[in-house]
């Protein structure tokens, strides 16, 4: 049993399991302003106090300027928080997508984050998370079985790789876009077709999901898909899709973002635990 | 082109895609009765006249009196349709769950209905399609992923083996409970654990699926699985889990049926329409 | 600890490993007449004496006459044999592939042979002994990879299945020959292709496997085949190729039979132990 | 149709095939001083003349002094090689393996070699080819079925990551020993146990697979080792495994080195011809 307080701070549901798993790994855990969820201190300030380690939320601050948390009559600034969090003197601080506003903010209070969305063992965890709930988009919305159809990836990076997988298994045909022979060479050892040309990839596809964060599915490409085709965009803004002509066209275009989140949580939240953890272990 | 014209009668929107795949076919098709599908006979005698074959609903007739069948203002009895296909000549009649009642009732009219539910063929390919759409709810329902999660299936027919495969593939520990040895055989052979007994195979499960048409998870079972697991049955009535005993429990039990007209219509009509058009082609 | 004897008499290195592992499940065992081991009882009477069952090999008699068993300045009669057993009471006798002479033999010393070669959990773990060995033959004899191959499974039973899955497991390119278009659903759902006809599934082919006892490969079929295709027959006498039109044209053909005590002869020797076990368990 | 003539030059049977696929892409080609095959050229100056390219094998030369060629009555300097090559104008230069001896020798010609052994496309075909290969040695070599078998494999590179992959399909139990958080991320995405610790991954294992090239199974590791555990050691010199303590413990070691080569000569050629003939189309 460790003695240490970790306080959770802000963020949605994934931190009532984050606090959860905490506890179960043997520390101290509080909740402040998450979304949805009953706080287990006061204020800010009690979370703060005796605290060895404060967690942040993915993602901490979406404007830069204030803390992306929920609370009674308030908002949380960025320079309250990382001023008490100085103040109070809590060692170790851990949030995910750590921006360039954030870490200015927080270095004026000589306050360093580690961001647990940043290390590459978090994001090949997500990676699967995300994998599954694309496939969960696919079974809801597709009329027809996975099995059997004609599906696209773009992209073979860690979504990619896991997702086509995944359909493979389903017994699905994949075709992934890549631009890179030693990424096709890849898909090839995975027992996939790839292609280097996104309008031969794509145009015989039932599915396409998009992993690659650029506008492959542009104004050239979206009139030559076949009639029917889901789209299922993967990236991160402005996403690879170009949203408006395909609505002209009346394809069928899901945007799915912060699957791990919404899929998984307990697994996100779990994800996000093991990294902070081993963190603290180290020291 | 064949010159034939095929009724498509009752049922549901896989009633539509049914029509649309006999087109494809070659067929000339009416639709009547369908629901949310507009009739594109003027009744139920329009729709039969000069048809060389009618496909009647899955069921055809859930009370054995009237036709599983959707129109203004009237009902359909057996007694009337089969009638009319004795008087209008229509040749060849198909249908899904022919039961006693229907039978009976058809035989008064010398009719003698194809029923393609019971075709192995269909059967193997629906066992698909409701493998696909019981992952598609474990997805949706899960907070975590099945990549790691311990599943449990109950029964290694035509489902339970195609369900298996696929959450083994998606990286779940499975257990199959089995009652026989070269049913048990069959699973190591597919690179998953067995049991032989229901408790060692669902007690620490996250997730158990039941295909057996018997009540193997009773008042003794139910108290002993996993806080928060997840009940899915897929089997017919009357399922496979005590409900009430559930219930009392509070543990969560989805009873899935029907699943391939949920999760895949546009397949699950197309296996009716292979099945009826390869009865057709013998003849 | 069991006090009861087994005698395994006769075969080949299969029946040490055989001896061993009942020597595991607690038995006393001795062996006689088995190629290439040392005996461990002085003769036959001395290796039935006390004896409560009696392990006989696969195949028992290969002529009807004598025991497939090999013993210095002898030759062992199965009649022989059966008087033995009877004399000394030896309660239980198992054997593999029990002919009608053999059978007609025992019969006449009120013998019943438990043929452990018929019991259907033994032939499916002895059909992925036969799939492993016939994917080493593959590995071993093709110049190139099997990730990529076109390959060829004709008929898809025990063998044919759980073979087709292994080499789409590997990345080959697998059509099956069906006649049934039940068995034709099953490959679908394991994501493979069908043919209902030899030479579509096999002109294209690199490597094609029989596991049908016909001649399926016959002279019309193998002159159409793709130079340098490797045949590799898993069926038993007559086997399934036009041996010598084979050999005329130059196609390479592999006859492999009795893969599993060839390849895993310590597995194939287990299959047999644990069903002879189950079966004196039972009484 | 190219009009470009290659020299395919010393070497093995791996040439030929070499040779053959180049003239399937449409290009001239001559072997000269490749094992057990027929030159096509009465000598290296009248192989190398009008050559647009020369392919040297792999190795181009164990001993940085002579080619790795077989031809009669001599030996082939890699200084007379260059000279001729820079005095016939070969444009074009490729070859395996370009060590700091082979380059030296060349660049007092002005000669670059392509080195086809480092382009990681051809190492990940490679990786596979080795996979297949290490496979066919463990189902030769074992008693035993892969499936059901506890595996081990150290590193989850190219090579141990598509064996490992290969395993897990066969119905191994595989745990691979990983160093590194993100690759045993990697491990669990793709279904398999990972250990940070060389003894726990191997002391309950059947089988072993090294790809790491530093001697992990020491001394202190090989006394723990299950009795009868196969290992197969695919990493390069100087292997992975202290070879004299396991001779000394009776513990059977394959140290197979090259196994493109060996188990897949035609697909090994094909990759090196794929990635020679991208390279000259690129210029």
């Amino acid at each position: 049993m460790h003695e240490k307080k970790i306080a959770v701070i802000g963020g949605d549901k994934r931190q009532k399991y984050l606090a959860d798993y905490f506890s179960l790994l043997g520390y101290k855990t509080v909740i402040f302003g998450a979304k949805n969820i009953p706080d287990t201190a006061s204020d800010l300030t009690d979370a703060l106090s005796g605290a060895y380690a404060a967690v942040l939320p993915f993602p901490i601050s979406p404007d830069g300027v204030f803390l992306n948390a929920f609370c009674e009559d308030c908002n949380i600034r960025l320079s309250f928080l990382f001023s008490e969090i100085d103040r109070l003197s809590v060692s170790r601080i851990f949030g995910g997508l750590v921006t360039a506003p954030v870490s200015a903010e927080a270095e004026k209070y000589g306050i360093r984050i580690f961001d647990y969305g940043d290390v590459e063992e978090v994001k090949i965890k997500n990676a699967l998370c995300t994998a599954e709930g694309a496939v969960e988009i696919a079974l809801r919305e597709l009329p027809f079985t996975l099995s059997g159809s004609v599906c696209c990836v773009l992209g073979y990076g860690r979504i990619g790789r896991i997702l086509s997988l995944r359909l493979r298994d389903f017994g699905a045909k994949v075709t992934v876009f890549v631009r890179r022979p030693e990424i096709a060479a890849l898909v090839l050892t995975d027992s996939m077709n790839f292609s280097y040309n996104v309008p031969d990839a794509s145009v015989n596809a039932d599915l396409i999901f998009n992993t690659v964060p650029a506008v492959l599915l542009n104004e050239k490409i979206l009139p030559k898909l076949k009639k029917n085709c889901l789209i299922i965009d993967l990236a991160s803004a402005p996403g690879g899709v170009d949203f408006s002509e395909a609505e002209k066209l009346g394809i069928n275009v899901i945007w799915a973002r912060s699957l791990p989140g919404k899929t998984a949580p307990l697994t996100a939240a779990r994800i996000i635990a093991d990294s902070v953890s081993a963190e603290l272990d180290k020291s």
